[in-house]
């Protein structure tokens, strides 16, 4: 397929790499804002070459858009507008309900395909991209029954060339869960790293004393803001919601530790201990008939 | 040297890997309270034997706690009381400013090295140990100046054969530090996990979202409440002085976020990817001229 990669930073150039192994995409040309990483992109062989944005979606077969979410709108109806009638589009966004809203009546919106591929590091730009990114994690599709069966059977193969399973979810409850489990640990990680590097104004040295405890805890806060304030920006009522809730228990957890009431921490700590089953979990890979389907 | 390890968990036999590899500890006895420990420890090889903390210290030319630091001031005083004259103690305890103001007039004070080796996991238990867990971590050791030069010698030749850096601080320095990079990431863990553990009772199926991010951010939720809410109390002071900082810092950025102040949320989280310097410095291993030392 004639693949255009709208966004050549970590997901979109790691799913160029991907792709192109599994023979999937057989010419690819990318579209990037930014010049230096679109020079960066054709250096390093992620994409063929690089083009407008209208004349690469133009002669697709397949667009992939991986750009900032704020971007995603007006990039789209471009793309929409522009292509041929058997193409096919997926995002890749970390937010769902304003793009699904945002499109749910252009007269190509069953060209198109909401997903939300759950993976990435705290690196960006093409030089962070690699091959194998996605393999054996989560990609959510949101709207199927909006998109053709043609559409998904392109973005099944896509997929599962990444080697992904996929779930199927509602927009508003995809925005929701992953304010939980992806948004608000990118807050706490930033938020960890604001308090110790203003600690460490006044108490030199401090860093000689970080871990590899501190390292992991702290390791999201490493991550673009480029990307992730349009994100915390629409997701704001869910992700201000869990970190409402996130306070909370800070906050009642530092009322038993000013109290010395050591059997309270202890209890509170045991019932967080439940989160190592969890990860033990994730570390498991899912066979094809465990596929869990939220049909929306 | 005779070694008698007080604690037979993830630091204590650890060291007893390490020490024995490295040659220092020909014979090792281990004490521990837990008898399915103390089982387990001797089956894993990590002590040659198993005895009573007093008939284990008397013998000793080396006697090494790894307790938790609830427990270490009576153990530390039991130990005292029987060493021979020429015996070094060493603590690894993750406080010190409790057990140095506790033992300060001993009179085998000066046998006593009060030290803090930063390394650990999640996990815990004489299964968890493993050879090479301290190798180019950094040590602390408090009060240098109330331990014997001979003990300090001993103790220089442990933490050097670990591959460590030691450097020296102040009880209540360090106390204070490591409330923010290592008691602050642990609080931090625990209740992201009890925070997401929550919604899930709701939203089920809410842990297929979640990703590589969320488990490093919330992976030192697994650790032991038996290990940690002593050192919470402990450090109650510092500790909750940070996680006041922390919360503050988390209600400033929700604020923002429901104002949708995206560039001030912006601006928050680039001033936060500083700590991508600081974490790329944990990665240099320091060379013997950068020990830095901040002599009480």
């Amino acid at each position: 397929m004639k693949t255009a990669i709208i966004g050549l930073g970590l997901i979109g150039g790691s799913m160029a790499i991907d792709l192109r192994r599994a023979g999937l995409a057989t010419m690819l040309v990318g579209v990037d804002n930014n010049a230096d990483h679109a020079r960066k992109a054709v250096e390093l062989g992620l994409v063929d070459e690089v083009a407008a944005l209208e004349d690469a979606v133009t002669e697709a077969d397949l667009v992939i858009t991986a750009i900032p979410v704020n971007a995603i709108k007006n990039v789209l109806f471009k793309i929409l507008d522009n292509i041929s009638d058997t193409a096919i589009v997926i995002d890749t966004g970390s937010t769902k309900s304003m793009i699904c809203k945002a499109i749910e009546n252009h007269p190509k919106r069953n060209r198109f395909v909401a997903a939300h591929p759950l993976a990435g590091t705290e690196n960006y730009g093409p030089d962070a991209a690699f091959g194998g990114l996605f393999t054996n994690k989560t990609n959510i599709v949101c709207e199927r029954e909006k998109s053709s069966e043609s559409a998904l059977e392109v973005a099944a193969r896509i997929f599962s060339a990444l080697q992904m399973r996929t779930i199927f979810m509602d927009p508003v409850e995809h925005d929701k869960h992953v304010a939980y489990v992806s948004h608000l640990s990118h807050v706490s990680a930033f938020l960890l790293g604001q308090t110790v590097l203003d600690i460490e104004k006044d108490e030199k040295n401090i860093f000689n004393l970080a871990g590899s405890g501190f390292a992991s805890t702290v390791r999201l806060a490493k991550s673009s803001p480029d990307m992730w304030a349009p994100i915390f920006e629409q997701n704001a009522e869910y992700l201000s919601q869990a970190l409402l809730e996130y306070i909370m228990h800070l906050q009642k957890f530092q009322y038993h530790l000013m109290k010395r009431d050591v059997k309270e921490l202890h209890r509170i700590m045991t019932g967080a201990n439940h989160i190592r089953k969890v990860l033990e979990g994730l570390d498991v890979k899912q066979k094809p008939d465990q596929l869990v389907e939220n049909k929306t």
